[in-house]
């Protein structure tokens, strides 16, 4: 199985680790290739960013199109993953949804802590848009930047293994997912620290994806992610040798 | 006051009937330019559109930062929204939820008409998005593309009218909302005809970004809609043009 | 364009506040008319009051059926609100509505600031009708009645002010909405303080009656608000003269 | 044990078709008195007939204060439970929230059968301020008026009886409640004929008035049902009379 | 009347109590019968419990089946209701939802106060099955397990006072249930203490089983809560024994 | 990795069916078990029924405790799941939650296809338990009992096809969940038929426990599924074998 994994950022260390991250967490026989785009913010901590990455990474899957049998998007906002599920037949499974299904699975309720607290919102979105906000106890944030997480990780985890006993005492917590690709390598330590499930939507996306594949599953083509209509792209030329327009 | 109207495809033919609209409702002393992008889709009718439109949005709107009292994103998805808000001071108002705030305001339960099945889902969570959705019977759609809807629009409203008959009778729909800013020009015969109110977002949101200018509030900068960190773009000219980022 | 704004309390000092604060927020072409009913208590704080009220608001109104263009009630219960939508042409708008309504353009959130404990629910009820409680992080209440507000406008204003500050730090508000009428006159004070969108409801009303009835919408009165059937009311002279009945 | 039932509108002939129905379902022990305001409308179909008829209940019951164990309001719209709550001591039951507490008692899922179908949003939102929205399955209207009801109450029978059976086979309605109090002579032979659950609030008040005496729990006076503040209310002697305020 | 009262869990001294309980609210000509299954926990603190706790509180009533005009489930998981209504003709009701049911009825918003963290998602998932959720504003638990309630009850008290105290001001709680039978003791002076309706589902639920079996409503029988079908039940004699099915 | 699948009901020839659908699911270094209890309903189909059933499954994973790196309970009203995860330290996965996440993962909303009418709230609230009642369009039921199913597999396709139109075409359902692990068989050659994903459970279970283990989570012993507390269980011998209690 060849699974195509896209950093949404330009962060070229942060595809590094969720590489890592990434194969660690696939079976032998999986092949993981992990893209960022070659256009687009560092990192994505704002709505503008997010946008800007997500037709982004519309362009970077499109000269990709249906030649893996998987794809995951590994940033927590899930950006683009339903234009993607469009584009491909293969599953696509973001990062933020996939921790949170996985959480669901071995916990009540989660919470999850993120960095930055401007980001929550969107990252509480996230979860909602896979339906399961009932599920989720809290968005929780520190006061750190996705750049900065890796300068110190063991900093940051220590900051992060504060704010999720906050979140296992004050809202019941049961798992805890961590809100941001960047916090990946932090996952089997905090695990083993807390004493309940954490969780890098890194890894449980691809456990999804192989699950889906193996299962026998595609991305329904009825309705919501339906090929998009053919028709012109004004001066998108990416898009255009993906032959859905020309003008 | 001055207002920006953003098209979000680049269908000019589009941009000039929600150009008639917005002047239309807008007041003697507002001035309203309408603007497209220079490239992406035609039209939007799926989440790929919308991710390709978004950006080419930012990009105009970027262009355009803060030389304007307040912002209009002319199509039903209210793509960009966010992001804009974060951009610049005025505030910033998708036609969707301009057409369900007002709806709301005349009518205890309002449905959104519009064309493309597949577009469906989408136009909820623009609802949704809005807050809402509690106030919204049903999104119904007929049977017809984007581009569709110029090409004979007295067929287009007899088959829009059509459809909100049903959600009069079957929905308890108390007004209508038109669910595509290319249906705008069908409000006040609609109207007519239906004998409820009928809402064309344009001129709604025109009228909205009125009143918040006219009242005195912009777009709240604390958390959310903070202005994005400023960071390295890569590869991005319009954005850097800016000064949010070198590379 | 000619509106009315109902005070519905008997509190006259009040309704100059609000004749001030509407007429600072209506346009120059805008007629602003303040009345309030010659009976009932002094300021509602209850739901007994709110039920006198509410009576004594649709007496007030009946005297004036479809004399105004449109129709502004003047307390943050929104009483009678949807009784009057139902006697009149013109669009009728509550000031918490028009206050969360607003509020929802321009920030993410919003949390309602107001006086007394008790009024909690009955506001957050408020929200809940305009549909938009999934925008409103909290309702929020200090130790002061309605009438003592304007005994020391000062000494409240500092309350308040403390009092959204924790809305903003615990809540995540990104705009405040004042729970009272009598809390209008502090709008811009606060929002210069706080630095995030502050809004009066009165204020807020005015412009969206204007924005409606410049858009050319009144309310439906196609089930929820027709006109209530003719029949009997007993003893009850207003409105028998207002012709929906004898006896 | 002593019961106040009011019925908020001015229809004798309806008070004595509740009192026959109270009286039927009230335990030997009880005596329950019905009253009717001696103004107001005919019958309440409307926000506006609500209104006058809510300020009339409470000008009704301010004349009985505390003279009885505990009150009752008949009309589907629960008109003034509320503040009847703030100015009694005893619970005060509206025969919605009743009907719906019931049929939860004994059905996973209930639909209101009822008259008018401009009353449906009113309806519904008595079963949601019961907080039982979840259980309710669909409020459905047959197109006869109040008073009409006991025209030929054989007729309303079957009229009722099929849009009950509609509910069953289309909602998965598993009782009925029945929607308006002039319904309530229709409860026990609707029941043997549809053979489910059917319910008529002015019964299960009193059967609820009965249960929370006996069982020694009285309206809670902390926060939202406390006592009115003491103050004036101009020109409202029923009011002044009893304490409340003067002027 | 007769009224079949099952504590799920086999300790005698709590079926003792919860006879107290009942039998004191209970009216005199209602005939009040206690009973524990045979086997099982000794106390219900967990989802194992529960299940084990259920399945013999099925074998019990299947003993009584129809001998009783209402059954009560005197735990506040609400273990096995749902199941005693498909077997049963006599309203069953749980004492969680009674609570809830009642506590509505004279209150605006309550809290459920319980013993052992771990039980607040079992107990918070009996008020959603009531479909009370929204009324409810906290559950709340102190660190005691259930059989340590009885052996110091002053003791219990104090600590369950102090928590809905918290409820009180941090939740807006308007009234308490008591979130155990074991708690059930302690309902009159608590309510005298905390000066809000303290309610105690055994009580709450015998009044409500008096209620529905007095206005003539017994389970319906359509849908969810008819009769198992007949089949073969293997190695389960009680069962058998009813007739359901043999081996 | 060894798998535990328990068939709750005491039919073999569907824990005979069930297993060829997990076994085919499964990796090949993946061995299943399918285990049923030795006493209890043929079939569930009610309350009762998953009331026993779910005891009989608590009886037999206690005597495979931790015997397995995973376990999956095989219908679709997801019986005892809850108390499992507080017995044993694998990941416990119900077949109903199972189809429902994996299905969000492809499609923006599903339905539940079922037989048995009186099954659906049974099975919608396997959905809202897993959390995903947002995304889930309709539960719908064909007439057919569960161990009809097997009696005549092909006519079960027709009927269960044509059921999945009416979804697909009047709920907008763009995958299709069988709510029945009899109907698992059916997965393959209805999707062919289809168009659109079609999901059993089972399979769906088994690549879920397989993603959890190799990802490296366990149930969180946390708050809800932490282990039952010891104590005395009177006259449960499997249980008591356990160690939990004596008597």
């Amino acid at each position: 199985m060849r699974i195509l994994v896209v950093n949404p950022n330009t962060s070229p260390s942060m595809s590094a680790a969720i590489a890592t991250e990434c194969r660690g967490a696939a079976r032998a026989s999986t092949t993981v290739d992990v893209l960022n785009p070659r256009r687009g913010p560092r990192s994505i901590e704002s709505y503008t960013e997010d946008c800007l990455a997500s037709a982004a990474t519309v362009e970077l899957v499109m000269e990709h199109r249906d030649a893996y049998d998987g794809y995951v998007v590994a940033c927590f906002d899930d950006p683009a993953v339903r234009a993607l599920r469009e584009l491909v037949r293969g599953p696509v499974i973001g990062i933020a949804e996939a921790a949170a299904h996985m959480a669901s699975l071995v916990a009540a309720k989660f919470s999850v802590v993120t960095v930055m607290r401007r980001s929550k919102p969107r990252l509480a979105e996230s979860i909602e848009r896979a339906g399961l906000a009932g599920r989720c106890g809290s968005v929780r944030a520190v006061d750190l930047s996705v750049l900065q997480i890796e300068e110190d990780l063991d900093a940051t985890r220590a900051i992060i293994a504060a704010e999720a006993r906050r979140a296992m005492e004050e809202d019941d917590a049961e798992a805890i997912c961590l809100g941001c690709a960047g916090l990946g390598p932090l996952d089997k330590s905090l695990q083993a620290e807390l004493g309940i499930p954490v969780l890098d939507g890194c890894g449980c996306a691809v456990k999804l994806v192989e699950a889906c594949v193996e299962y026998g599953i595609t991305t329904s083509k009825y309705l919501s992610y339906a090929a998009p209509p053919e028709k012109e792209y004004v001066d998108w030329p990416v898009f255009d040798t993906a032959g859905a327009g020309q003008h």
